[in-house]
Formats: C-alpha cells, sequence, structure tokens
C-alpha cells in the first residue's frame, strides 16, 4: 500500500533505480555497431567520453553540447547528382508545360535532353545556370506550396542505381553517430550547402534532425497577404545565405551562435567548419569523410589516387591539411561494416 | 531485494508513480501566481490545457511547441530608452578615446551632450545616426570581442530610475509564462528587434533562453584568420536580417522554420509576427503587452488616451485588430498583481 505521503521519497528511490536502469542499457551495449574497430570510431567514442563526464578536464556543460553535420556526401549519398539538384531539374517539365516557350530556351532545353536520357546534357549546365533553374523551380511560390512539392518528390524519387528513395540512402554507421551524439546531450545541426528549406522538409523524419537544427543555402522570403487576408511568406530568389566554405562557420554563427564541439564533412566545402570547429578551447572533434568503397557505394577524392569529380570531393590540401591538424578521416571501406541500413 | 530481472517492470511502474508525482505537484500549484485572475490569465492556462490534452482536437505534437516573444516592452522594460541603444551611447566615449577626431563630428559630438545630461540631445539623433553609431560601436570586431564588452556592459550598467541592472528589469509575470510553457513542452524563442548577438549575451543567464533561440536583427559575418593561423568571425555591418514588423515572420521561416503557437509582443513591429502566429491552423494565442502602468512601469500607448510615445508603443489600428481578430490584450495594470521580482 503506497501513502500520498510516501510518494516523495518513493519517487526519489524509484528515479534511482531508473538512472541504474539507463546507466546500465548504456554500459552493455556498443552504441556504433555498424563500425569497425579503428582510429575513427575510437575518437567518436573518446570524444563523447571526456566531454560528458563530469569531473573530466574537457567536460562540456549540457548547453554547449553542438555538432554539425554536412549532409550531401557525409550523411547520404551526394554521387552522381546531389539530391537537391535532381528535384531541381526533374521540376523542369511542370515549368515548360505552364510555359511552353520555355522549351527551347537553354538552359530549359538542356534540362529536357538531360531528362530525355542524354547523360552528356549535365556537362553543359553551368553553375550559374543551375541557380537559375533553382529560382525558377524553387521560389516565387508560398513556403507550404513549396514544402508540399518537395515532400511529394521526396516520397516518391528514386536513386536509379539502388532503385531506392533517395531517404534510404544515409549512411547506417552516421545515423548511429547522431542517435549516440543525441543521447549524450549534443543537439546535432545539419550545417548543408543545400537549400535549407528542401532539407527541412525531410531532417525531421530522415535523421530525427528537426527545422530549427537545419541551417543550409537560404534564400529570404516576403511576408504579404493573400485576397481574403490570409498572411504568407514567398520565397525570394534573393540569397541571403551561402551556406558553403566559409559560409558554413558564418551560417553558424548566425544560426546558432555557439561554436559546435564536433564537426563532420566530406568535402573542401566543409573545410572551414572544421577548422572553426577545432579552433574552440578543449575537445572538439573535426571528422572527413572519405569516399573509397565503390563497390559499396563510390570513390572519389584526392587520397589513394582516386579521381578527383564535379561533386562533393576534399583536395589533397584539404587531407593534407587534416592529417597535419589532427582531423580524422573516415575511410568509408575500412571503417564501416555496414553503409546502408538495407543492405 | 531487487534482483535485476526485476529492472525493467519495477522502472515501468516508477515511471508512472513519477508521473503521477509530477502531475500532482503541477495540478496543486498556480503556474502563474503573478498574475490577476482575468481574460489574460485565462486564455493562457486554456491555451497550455488544450495543446498539450492528448486527445484533444487541438493537441499540438511536442516538436511543434513553439512560443515567440519579443523583448524590449515585452519581455523587460524599454522605456524611455532601449537597453541596446544605451549600449550603443555608451560606447562612444571608448570610441571618441581611441578617435579624438570624432568628438567635433556629429552625431558622436551629440551623443557626449547627452552622455553630460543634455537630455534633449537625444531629439537629435535620427534612425540614420543610430544605425550609424551601431555599425561604430557594434561592428568592425571579433564575435567574440563584441560578446566580452557586451557581456561586461550589461552586468555593470545601471536603469537610472530603478537603479538596477537592466537584467532585473524583466517582468516576473512574463518569466512565469516563459517557464509555463517550458513546463509543457514549449521551446520558447526570443523574436528580438533588437540585436541577435545583443541579446544572445545575456539571454540564457536573464530568460533561460539559449542563442540558439533568440532571434533578432543581424548582421552578417566575415571569416578570416589570425596571424597565428587561427580562424575568427568578424561582425559586419551589412544587415542581413531587419527583425522588425513584416520581418519577424521572415526572420521566424529563416531561424526556425516553424510558424509558432503563441507569440507575445507590445508593438507595432510585433504585428505581423501575431498576425502569422494567429493564421496557422488550431489553437494560436495572440497577445499584446499594453503598458498602462505609469505608477509601477510607464503609461503609453494608444488606449485609454494614453499618449504615444518614440518608443514601441501599438497603434490604435494594432490594438483595433487585436480586439477584431480575438488577441488578448494584457493590462500592466489590471493583469499583473507583481511587475518585477525586486517589487
Amino acid at each position: 500500500m503506497i501513502g500520498v505521503a510516501n510518494f516523495v521519497p518513493r519517487a526519489k528511490l524509484c528515479l534511482a533505480i531508473l538512472l541504474l536502469v539507463a546507466g546500465q542499457a548504456f554500459a552493455q551495449g556498443d552504441p556504433l555497431p555498424s563500425w569497425n574497430e579503428g582510429a575513427a570510431k575510437k575518437a567518436i567514442v573518446e570524444f563523447v567520453q571526456v566531454t560528458t563526464t563530469q569531473g573530466n578536464a574537457q567536460f562540456v556543460p549540457p548547453e554547449e553540447r553542438i555538432a554539425a553535420f554536412d549532409q550531401d556526401g557525409t550523411l547520404w549519398v551526394e554521387h552522381p547528382i546531389y539530391t537537391q539538384v535532381m528535384y531541381v531539374l526533374e521540376r523542369v517539365p511542370a515549368l515548360v508545360k505552364a510555359k511552353p516557350e520555355l522549351a527551347k530556351v537553354a538552359p530549359y532545353s538542356t534540362v529536357l535532353e538531360l531528362l530525355r536520357g542524354d547523360r552528356g546534357a549535365m556537362e553543359k549546365l553551368t553553375e550559374a545556370d543551375l541557380f537559375k533553374l533553382l529560382a525558377a523551380t524553387s521560389t516565387g511560390m508560398p513556403v507550404e506550396v513549396f514544402q508540399t512539392e518537395a515532400k511529394k518528390w521526396i516520397a516518391e524519387a528514386k536513386d536509379p542505381r539502388w532503385k531506392k528513395p533517395y531517404t534510404e540512402l544515409t549512411y547506417l554507421p552516421m545515423q548511429e553517430v547522431l542517435k549516440y551524439l543525441r543521447a549524450n546531450g549534443y543537439r546535432t545541426y545539419i550545417v548543408t550547402g543545400g537549400g535549407q528549406d528542401f532539407v527541412r522538409v525531410y531532417a525531421e523524419q530522415t535523421y530525427g534532425i528537426p527545422p530549427e537544427q537545419v541551417v543550409g543555402t537560404a534564400g529570404g522570403t516576403t511576408y504579404g497577404y493573400a485576397k481574403d487576408g490570409k498572411p504568407f511568406l514567398t520565397k525570394d530568389p534573393k540569397l541571403l545565405l551561402n551556406n558553403n566554405n566559409a559560409g558554413k562557420p558564418e551560417g553558424i554563427h548566425l544560426m546558432i551562435g555557439r561554436r559546435p564541439y564536433a564537426a563532420f564533412g566530406n568535402s573542401t566545402g566543409d573545410r572551414q567548419m572544421l577548422e572553426y570547429t577545432r579552433a574552440g578551447n578543449g575537445a572538439r572533434l573535426a571528422m572527413l569523410v572519405l569516399h573509397d568503397d565503390a563497390r559499396r557505394e563510390y570513390a572519389y577524392g584526392p587520397a589513394q589516387g582516386l579521381p578527383a569529380t564535379k561533386v562533393g570531393a576534399f583536395t589533397q590540401a584539404v587531407y593534407d591539411e587534416a592529417k597535419k591538424k589532427g582531423w580524422t578521416v573516415i575511410s568509408m571501406k575500412d571503417d564501416w561494416k555496414k553503409i546502408f541500413a538495407f543492405e
């Protein structure tokens, strides 16, 4: 029989038992089962241990525990074409249907050739073309319309190699890192060169990362009123934040206002974020994913004589910086037991 | 004797008891003790009840629980001069000391007159002057230098009327609302026209609001390297986000990416944020603080024949919109039992 008067001490005992149970469960399981034993796994586990153990000189208070993850090539496949670029290209037919005169105008005509199977057409598209297509397909509409369109596409589109939704092409070992850090009080942020509004559409379901923890390349919006007086936001083509290279630490300061303790990237565009993270006091983890597994994923990048490609690789200079400054390179081939959950 | 095998069912029983204890403690205490009974208090309590009760048609999933608070005039005193403007003005002597030729140049000379006690000098400062002073005192230095200077000032500066640090001039009833919402799973954001970097310096200690939950008027930063190779961010005078009026919902979309369920303001600059909040589906709370207590704080604004002032009041049009659209006006005089914790 438990009287009301017994509730409080009883609750304290219960709390102690719960903490004990939780502690045991944690101690028993490997938080990173898809990782092979090695320097990369060791670096992650040691970082978590020293920064979350009370009394350790490198202990980090829970409110300061921030970890930043690049997305393309770090959390999911980016090769041979970024997923968001696929989205933009596949929106073009609808655009041309609405305005048929575009069918004969570059870059729209080039995209139509590409979608008809002419893979060489991709080479013709310049970065300026891609920005033009991005503005044409992803701005000028209310925020909610963009979200609905992008959500529908991401639910239906499939990667041509694996014939699976792009959201299943996330790296299982990195999903484990996200969960392991969160279980230890870290707030995990995506800090991506991709479009902030695009990534926010699926980040919560795909990575457990809520919209407010997605920092990406962002345009402005304009507040206005519909005919019925209801206010809404329209997506502008005006660029506010180019979240690549130096834009990554600048975006982190704007959106988070704290320096991360851990950062993960895979390309030259992540260099400044990793530098900025490592330049803080105490234990700071900086990791670079190396795409060296042509069989299970792709092989590209400078190390081991791999050919560089247009997409996302880090350069020899960044690889050298990593080695010199004590960043940890993650070899997909050697460090990851499994790459995808569906394997 | 408790065997290891008993831990899990035992833990479940314990959890149930803990929840019961927590529920009872909650039901027993008034979460808003500094509020008089009335429409405003009732609106807050009912909002929390319907949005956090499982099974209620207006239940809001925890991840979507966002509440947005204007700062100046809503969470703390803004009259007769915004605290950040005081900061900017009081940085001017150090600026003049470093560059003596500024002493004879407006607007620096005007500020020096003002600081010598010529209160009329304030009238001479235009908005353009204030932006110039803001740029001169708050940009061009590394982020950390700004933070150190602002933190030092906020710890030492005192409001001339109460002779207390500005951070003690927060409204106790609003502090209770912040805590009450957080206790019910809401993440509380400051959405201020004030400088994002400035407010972030003290928001965590003053309101329990971490830097990443402060959305404010923000300039850019520039990533660069010190002579020793260490990277750092320099504050730029370039404006990225003017977080007033339409800038508030635009800033909310940029920084949070979700529409708030509750918003609190006190001036015309908050109108669009309140409209945007109320335009969402389900239960949405929009509240306007009316400064109608000349004895305990200040009286300004359009209602009840109070004189409008340069600082922060809402206009008659916003007051009328509030009444028409079902926003709740909070009367400081009638709704708040206590205004400051030190009373």
